[in-house]
């Protein structure tokens, strides 16, 4: 099968085009629609610096119906003001008037760069065509329309049963990150034909976000323009998941699932990265003590020189550590890269160079630190720092 | 004058010798030693796992006198455990045998890969010569021997009158960032020949780092060996500086300028830097704020790779001034890099592309971002992110 008949979600129909903004000649132009409307939710970044689109959004969500989301990559419309504003306002109502729904039901989506105004006659001359374009298969087109320094589009579907209805999900995401992502932005669109109540999905969405994309980080950075959303239009015809429904658990694993492995794939493809490495915290205290030392360690440009060096170095994971003002106890941590047991008691185990060294130069590697404090753990998928990295974000803006 | 002669300090000998610890045949032991008790005061790293020698010089420096200090480049002495503080003892016992003086004058101090244990034999094998050769012009040659990766030479000085009497301050650095160092470790001694009563030259010393070593990061990374010492010996014959006295200010600001050299130079070294950028938050309502937005800039790699790269995506400063969770009002914001304004009442300000590449290409810039909410301002040093801090970074190791 093509991607375009595997990734296909009941009542939701597609397209990504080139207008002009991506010099190129890449799609950067992307229109996701539902035949009618759906229940919708939202996760947005908490950068103070908000983008035009992501202010517009949030007030829009707020209702928990929407029907399109329109979403431009190149310029990211963001620190842009009041013009800002009216630029996505004037995005939203060319599709609405094309797509002949209210204008409150259109999202609207930007991904670039910060600072610049959107090239608006591109984006609403290519409305026409774009919405004349929708079809079923689209959604790879999408995708490929919102990716900017993404070296391969990122988008997952699967199917379930809810009360003998198969229900469809597809995602599609571009970006790295999402509380600490990178470039400017990690969007991130569900698509999904189960009928679910609005005070159901927004919960949901929230808890399944946390777990995948705010589990992940590939330099730090937070974005003015993050945003998630899920459309869920109840084509399916299962009965209403709603709050308390057994239901809720079942559907809530397999967006989980569907999230992770977009998340995964935000790592894989963090700008320059060739590595993936899972940071478990585990016998921390509290939830929030497990997750600051695990992006100590993850956001350490010295942990993410070594892996990329294929260096094993771990002296720098205990010291990321042991940076972050929780007063671990030394004598209790225990650190393993993969079942390498490397430091315990308060000290290095030497003798494992080469065992390690062998592990150093996999693709995928677990680091896992034990405090030793309390039971609570977290697990945050990173990538390394490498030369591409600094290639590629010395010079994105020129 | 050679260095050996302006590096000078009445009181103090010093020296620096090749033991075969650096491969490259390198100095990496130090020693300076006070021919008499100084007043003695330190800084030490706040991450949880202390390198050996910052345990014991952390206990020893509380007499608030101290006479010599031995330091080795090459290995931290770091997650070594109770071997790595008998480890230490051992050095600081072979150091005051040699001297002849009471084993508790000395403090001790390692830089270099954490995790090993020192190589005992190299360095009390050549404890004996490094004695033997202390010299008054010997400062230079402890800088060089404490070096690991820096290019160049940290060493300062500066003379003062305190009471008619002349008073004489040098100090020696290596590394990068003291808060938020690089490597493992900064390294900092500073000698002089005033006197100090020792319950004054604890606060002042601590005032003076926190104002240069703790207003800088290169990559936001936290030592396990950051040490910073002051030794005062009194030889000068002032009349000794006690709190509340007018000289106690005088000399205070002497020492800061002394500290704040050092600490520039400690960015303009940083891995692979090609850029001092001088952050300057202004208008927080706290401290604790303009801290936190400062170092949020400065840490971002977004950041420090448009930096490295000329880029004027000044985008990406705002963007990670808005990340750390104060609530900044946009509209009062307003962000200057040198004297252009290019952010403010919520909007980028354009058409200074020129005038900004022409700036951004200068290999000191400063960056002025004003919150609009309080009076409070802070102000720290870093450096860009390039290619050559991975380089570095991925194979420091092995």
């Amino acid at each position: 099968m093509k991607p375009s008949d595997v990734h296909r979600v009941p009542g939701f129909l597609a397209n990504g085009i080139h207008t002009g903004i991506k010099p190129n000649g890449g799609k950067d132009l992307a229109l996701i629609f539902s035949i009618r409307p759906a229940a919708a939710a939202g996760v947005f970044t908490t950068n103070c610096f908000k983008a035009a689109p992501v202010l517009l959004d949030m007030e829009r969500i707020r209702s928990g119906v929407a029907q399109a989301v329109i979403a431009n990559s190149g310029v990211a419309n963001a620190a842009t003001g009041s013009e800002g504003l009216s630029d996505a306002l004037a995005v939203s109502r060319a599709a609405s008037a094309e797509l002949g729904i209210a204008d409150e039901m259109v999202l609207v989506a930007s991904t670039g760069v910060i600072g610049h105004r959107l090239p608006l006659r591109k984006i609403i001359g290519g409305v026409k065509r774009l919405a004349a374009g929708l079809h079923v298969g689209g959604i790879p087109d999408a995708e490929a329309a919102i990716m900017t320094t993404d070296r391969f589009p990122k988008i997952a579907s699967r199917k379930g049963v809810i009360g003998k209805k198969e229900v469809t999900l597809c995602g599609i995401a571009k970006g790295a990150g999402m509380i600490q992502p990178n470039m400017a932005t990690m969007l991130a669109f569900v698509m999904t034909d189960a009928a679910i109540a609005r005070d159901a999905l927004d919960p949901m969405f929230r808890q399944s976000v946390a777990g995948s994309f705010n589990a992940i980080s590939v330099d730090g950075c937070m974005s003015t323009n993050d945003t998630a959303v899920i459309l869920a239009n109840g084509v399916a015809g299962n009965h209403p998941i709603r709050r308390g429904s057994r239901y809720l658990g079942a559907f809530g694993e397999i967006l989980s699932d569907l999230l992770s492995e977009l998340a995964r794939g935000l790592v894989r493809d963090g700008e320059g990265a060739t590595k993936v490495i899972e940071i478990t915290v585990a016998g921390a205290r509290t939830l929030p003590d497990a997750q600051r030392v695990a992006y100590a360690i993850a956001n350490s440009n010295l942990v993410k020189t070594a892996f990329f060096g294929g260096d094993p170095n771990w002296g720098r994971i205990i010291s990321a550590a042991g940076s972050v003002g929780i007063d671990l106890p030394v004598d209790q941590v225990r650190l393993f890269i993969e079942d390498l047991l490397l430091f315990a008691e308060g000290t290095g185990i030497g003798g494992r160079e080469r065992e390690l060294a062998e592990i150093m130069a996999r693709p995928e590697i677990k680091v896992r630190l034990e405090l030793g404090m309390g039971r609570r753990a977290w697990t945050i998928c990173t990538s390394d720092l490498t030369l591409d990295y600094v290639k590629i974000n010395a010079h994105y803006h020129t």
